[in-house]
C-alpha cells in the first residue's frame, strides 16, 4: 500500500518517539484523517501512546471514526480514568453506537465508567430497534421555553450548549416536554434581545419523526425538506432527541449500498470492502449462489423436456443464451428501476397499475425493436451471409419469442418489487436475482411453445 | 391516484375560489408539500392563481421544488415584475439550476428580469462543468475579516445575512479574498463581544474543495467529515462560494441511482420515475438491450461450434443455463461490490492487487462449495433419484466447469471496474451487463473444453 508524505512523516516521528512534534502535528488535523492514519500506518502497539497525545475533544472525535477492532484494542489499553474521559467526551449517539458494536465484556466496562447521566441516555437509545429513528438520534439538544426572551435564550444556549452536537436549531417545549415550536439560531440572531421566543418561533408545520419510525424514512425527510436536523418525538409528541444530517447521510448511503448488494445477490454488510475478511465475504455470497444454482435446475428440467426438439433441429440450441439473457436484462431494467424508485419514495404500492401500464408501453416498444432486429439479424446475417440452416419460420419463432419474453419480463420485473414491498419482503432482494431465474424459465417455455406450434417440433 | 384529505380540501377550496382560506392554509405549509400538491392535484390553469397567493419567500421555495414543465408553464404566466420578484428571492444556486433546465427563450426572459448582481452570479456558476463542485455551489455566503471583533461580526451578519442560505459557518478572508479561517456561529455565540475573530477562528486544516473538483468527491467529503457546508475556492485559494449539505445529499443520492441504473444496463436519468415518458424510458433502455442481444451472439457461435458434442450427448445442453447463470452471478457479485466500493472511496486503482487477492480467496471457497454441491446434486439427485443418464465423468465435468468458471468470473468481475476507472471509463457500466456477456462466453468455452478433454467429445 502506498503511503503519503504525511503518513510517512507521522510514522517516522512515531518510530523516533518525537512525541512533542507529533502532538503538534496531530492536534491540527481533522479527526477523520487522524483515524485513517491510525488505521493505515500506525502499528498496533504504538496506537495507545499516540492516542494519549491527542487533545481531549479531538481524541473523542478520532475514537468515533476508528474501526471496531482498533476501538476495542484501545479500550483494553485505557486506564479506568482514561476510559471515563473518552466516554464522557463522546456525543451520546456515538456512545450508544459504541456499546452496540463492542463485545459484552467491553460493554460492561464502558457502562461502568460512564457517568450516570450518560449511562441513562445510552440505555434509552439502545431500547429502540436497529432500524428506527430512535436508534440514530442524539438525546443531547438544546430546548427553550416559549416565555423566554431572546437574550435569556442566548444566555441559556451559552450556558448549556457547549457539549451539544449542534446549536443551529433550538427546540421550544412546554412543561410536559411537548414540542411546540422551533427557532433557528439565525432567527435568534436577527431578533431583538427583549423579544419573546413565542413571538419568533415557528409553530406551524413542524417537521418531526416518531422514535419508532423507520430511520430510512427519517433520512429521506432530510432530503425532501433540506434539513440539517430533525426532532424526534415519542407517541405523545414529547421531544426525546434529534437526528443530525451527518447520521442521515450515513443512513442514505448505507441503504443505497445495501440495495445494490441485494440486487447483486449478496447479503448486505455495513463495513468497508477491506474491513471484511474473505471468509465473511464468502459467507455473504455463497448462500445466494447456491440458491440460484439450485433454482437454475428448473431451466435445466425445461430443456430436458424438449431434448427431442433440440436434437431434431440443433441450431435452436444456439439461440437459448441470447433469449434468456435478453429476457433477463429486460426484466432487471424494470425491477431495478422500480426498486430504486421505491427506495427514493417516488413510487408506492398504490401506483402499481400506473407502473404496470408504463412498463407495458415501454415493453411493447422494446419488444418490437428487439424482435425486428433479431429477425433481421438471424435471417440476413446468420442465414444469408453466414450460410446457416435457418428458415423463415425459425427466424419468426426467435423474433416472436423475444417479443413476448420482453413484455412478460418487464411486467413481472416491475410488479414483483411492489408486491414484495406490500407483502413485507425486501423489494431489492426481488429485484435482480429472482427475476433472472423466473424470466429464464419463462423465456424457455415461450421459446419451446413457439417451436412446437410454429415449427411443429 | 388516491388523494389525501388535505389534498382534497385544497382542491375543493381552489374549485370554490376560496382564496383567502387557501392563502391561510398554504402559507403555513412546507415548500416541498405545497409543490407536491401543485404537481399532483392542482389543474394546470389554476396553478398561477394559487402561486400568487403564496407569501414571497415561500413562493420562491415552492418554485424550486416544482417539476421543470410546471416551472416553465408558471414562468409563461408571470408578468415581468412577478418574474423579477421570484428570481430575486431564489438562492443563486437554485437560479443557476433554473437557467440550466429551461429552454433558451425562457432563459433569455429570466436573465432579462434578474437583477444585475444576480445575473452576474448566475453566469459565474454556469461557467463550471456540470460535474464540478462549482456547478452546485452557492456564491452567497457570509465572509468576515480577521480583524473584526465578535460583536462587529455579529452586527455584520445581522446586516448582510438575511438572504443567505446558511449562517451556521462564517468564512474569514483577507484582502485578496483568500480563505484564511472559518468560524462557526456557535464559536461566535460562546465568545466575548470584544474578542477578535482572528483569535477564535479555526485556521488549521480548513477543509475546502476547488471549483473544478468532481462534485461527487465534494459530496463524499461531507460524509467523511460530517459537515453541513463546505467552502469552494479557485486555484489561487480565493473563496468563491460554498456547497451546502442539502445539495451534497442530492449529489450522493443521484450518483447512487445512476450507478444502480448503469449496473442494470440503463442510461441514467436524473428525474423521478413518473416524470419520464414511456418513450424516454424506452430510449434509455433499448440501446443497451440491443447491444447485449447482439453481443450474446458470441455465445450462440460458441454453442454452434460444439453442436456435434451436444447432439452426441443431449443431456449436456440442460446444464448450460445453470453454468452460465452461476458464472454470471459470481462475476456480478464481485463487480458490483468493487464498483460500489470505488464510489464510496473505499477502494482505488492502487489497491487492485489486494482486491484480486481477496476475490481469489473468496472465489476458491465459492468454487469449491458450488462445485461440490453441483457434483452431489447431479450425481445423486439427477442420476440416482431421477434416473437420468449421467455418468461419474459427466458430473465431474460439470463440477470442474463450475469451479473454474466461478474463479475466473470473480477475478474478471473485480478487475474490470478498477481497470475501467483507471482508463477513464465508468466502472458502473462495466459492472453488470458486460461482465455477464463476457462470463457467459467464458463459461461455455470452459464447459466445452472439459467436455472435449474428459468425455472425449
Amino acid at each position: 500500500m502506498e503511503k503519503t508524505t504525511l503518513e510517512n512523516t507521522i510514522l517516522k516521528l512515531t518510530q523516533d518517539k518525537k512525541y512533542k512534534a507529533l502532538r503538534e502535528v496531530l492536534s491540527v488535523m481533522n479527526a477523520f484523517d487522524v483515524a485513517t492514519i491510525f488505521d493505515r500506518v500506525i502499528p498496533a502497539d504504538k496506537r495507545p501512546v499516540l492516542f494519549r497525545l491527542l487533545p481531549k475533544e479531538l481524541a473523542a472525535e478520532v475514537f468515533v471514526e476508528l474501526g471496531d477492532d482498533i476501538k476495542q484494542e484501545l479500550i483494553k489499553s485505557f486506564s479506568d480514568s482514561e476510559l471515563s474521559d473518552v466516554i464522557d467526551e463522546l456525543y451520546v449517539d456515538d456512545a450508544a453506537d459504541l456499546v452496540d458494536e463492542m463485545p459484552a465484556n467491553v460493554v460492561r466496562r464502558i457502562l461502568r465508567h460512564a457517568s450516570p447521566d450518560m449511562r441513562k441516555m445510552i440505555n434509552e437509545i439502545l431500547r429502540y430497534p436497529d432500524d428506527s429513528a430512535g436508534s440514530i438520534m442524539n438525546t443531547e439538544y438544546i430546548s427553550l421555553r416559549a416565555t423566554m426572551s431572546v437574550s435569556h435564550a442566548i444566555a441559556h444556549i451559552r450556558a448549556t450548549g457547549f457539549d451539544k452536537e449542534t446549536v443551529n436549531t433550538l427546540y421550544v417545549i412546554d412543561n410536559q416536554r411537548h414540542l411546540i415550536g422551533v427557532v433557528t439560531i439565525r432567527a435568534l440572531l436577527f431578533a431583538e434581545g427583549d423579544q419573546l421566543i413565542e413571538n419568533i418561533m415557528n409553530t406551524c408545520s413542524i417537521i418531526s419523526v416518531n422514535t419508532l419510525d423507520d430511520k430510512e424514512n427519517a433520512a429521506l425527510i432530510f432530503e425532501k425538506y433540506d434539513l440539517t436536523e430533525l426532532p424526534v418525538t415519542d407517541i405523545e409528541n414529547r421531544l426525546v432527541g434529534i437526528v443530525t444530517v451527518d447520521d442521515a447521510i450515513d443512513v442514505l448511503q448505507q441503504e443505497a449500498t445495501e440495495d445494490i448488494e441485494k440486487m447483486a445477490a449478496i447479503t448486505p454488510s455495513d463495513k468497508p470492502y477491506f474491513k471484511i475478511s474473505a471468509v465473511q465475504t464468502f459467507s455473504k455470497r455463497i448462500p445466494w449462489l447456491l440458491l440460484l444454482m439450485i433454482s437454475a435446475t428448473f431451466t435445466g428440467i425445461i430443456i430436458s423436456q424438449f431434448e427431442s426438439s433440440l436434437s431434431a433441429l440443433p441450431i435452436l440450441t444456439a439461440f437459448i443464451p441470447m433469449l434468456m439473457d435478453t429476457g433477463g436484462n429486460s426484466g432487471s431494467q424494470s425491477s431495478v428501476t422500480v426498486t430504486r424508485a421505491i427506495a427514493l419514495g417516488d413510487v408506492e404500492f398504490k401506483d402499481i397499475f400506473r407502473v404496470i401500464f408504463k412498463e407495458s408501453c415501454v415493453a411493447m416498444m422494446c419488444g418490437l425493436a428487439l424482435g425486428a432486429t433479431a429477425f433481421a439479424k438471424v435471417f440476413i446475417v446468420d442465414k444469408l451471409i453466414m450460410g446457416k440452416e435457418i428458415t423463415f419460420l425459425i427466424a419468426l419463432v426467435i423474433s416472436l419469442t423475444l417479443f413476448v419474453t420482453v413484455i412478460i419480463s418487464k411486467i413481472v420485473g416491475c410488479a414483483l418489487p411492489l408486491l414484495a414491498k406490500k407483502a413485507g419482503f425486501d423489494p431489492a432482494v426481488m429485484a435482480s436475482p429472482f427475476i433472472t431465474t423466473i424470466v429464464d424459465a419463462l423465456s424457455l417455455l415461450i421459446y419451446f411453445w413457439f417451436t412446437n406450434s410454429i415449427l411443429g417440433l
